[in-house]
């Protein structure tokens, strides 16, 4: 938080000074956000015959028509950002699956590299014993 | 878009009519949105004391205010949103590297379990042929 400070902005071309605990570049920056509005009003007829209440109303309108646009974005943007967390949610999943899956291949293929092992002994015990047995027939 | 009607509202207890391409219910639930500002603002004593032109200022001001306050939200979000996208992009990656390993796991277990069966075969066949190399001594 930003100590309570007078900031001087212009609005509609005219001087005013606020008081608050917002820094002086971000007030700034809403003055001109409020200015812009300002300058497209005016660029329209309809707008120029209006009393200063209803130019006032109209403004109000307009400002918060842009505050309830951005919560529309906002909210699809919630949405898809939710979804996104669900996504994640199931690859995660996916992936401890194909871990578990992919572990216990390798445990089947190295027992059964070892009894591939231990059979390739036995072949080669039978085949020395089938020479000797021949050698001595 | 729905089709060009006048909407009354009330706003800071006076009756406008708008013309719009806006629905009767989202111009309601602006008007909500301004008089609930309204009554707030009223609720304190320095807004009393001041001007119709500064009140609207600060009206401005404060409904512009929400609008940043939201959009800087809305930017977290998004780049919340981003870092989900990209944490997706990396666990189908990781995915797609297990789903190979797990592929190349088991072919490999298949060619094993085959040599395995044919070293079985061998063992047999070496059996036999011992035993009858045997018998015939």
């Amino acid at each position: 938080m930003n100590k309570r400070t007078d900031i001087e902005v212009i609005i509609n071309n005219k001087r005013y000074t606020l008081r608050g605990y917002e820094s002086e570049e971000y007030l700034q920056k809403v003055a001109t956000y409020i200015n812009n509005k300002y300058a497209e009003f005016k660029k329209q007829d309809f707008y120029r015959s209006l009393d200063t209440e209803m130019k006032n109303v109209l403004m109000n309108i307009n400002v918060a028509d842009d505050y309830f646009k951005l919560k529309k974005q906002q909210e699809q943007v919630e949405s898809e950002s939710d979804k996104k967390s669900e996504e994640i949610f199931d690859l995660k999943h996916e992936i401890i699956l194909l871990q578990t899956k992919l572990e216990s291949a390798q445990n089947e293929l190295a027992a059964t590299k070892s009894e591939y092992l231990e059979e390739q002994k036995k072949v080669i015990r039978l085949e020395t014993e089938l020479n000797e047995s021949r050698k001595n027939r």
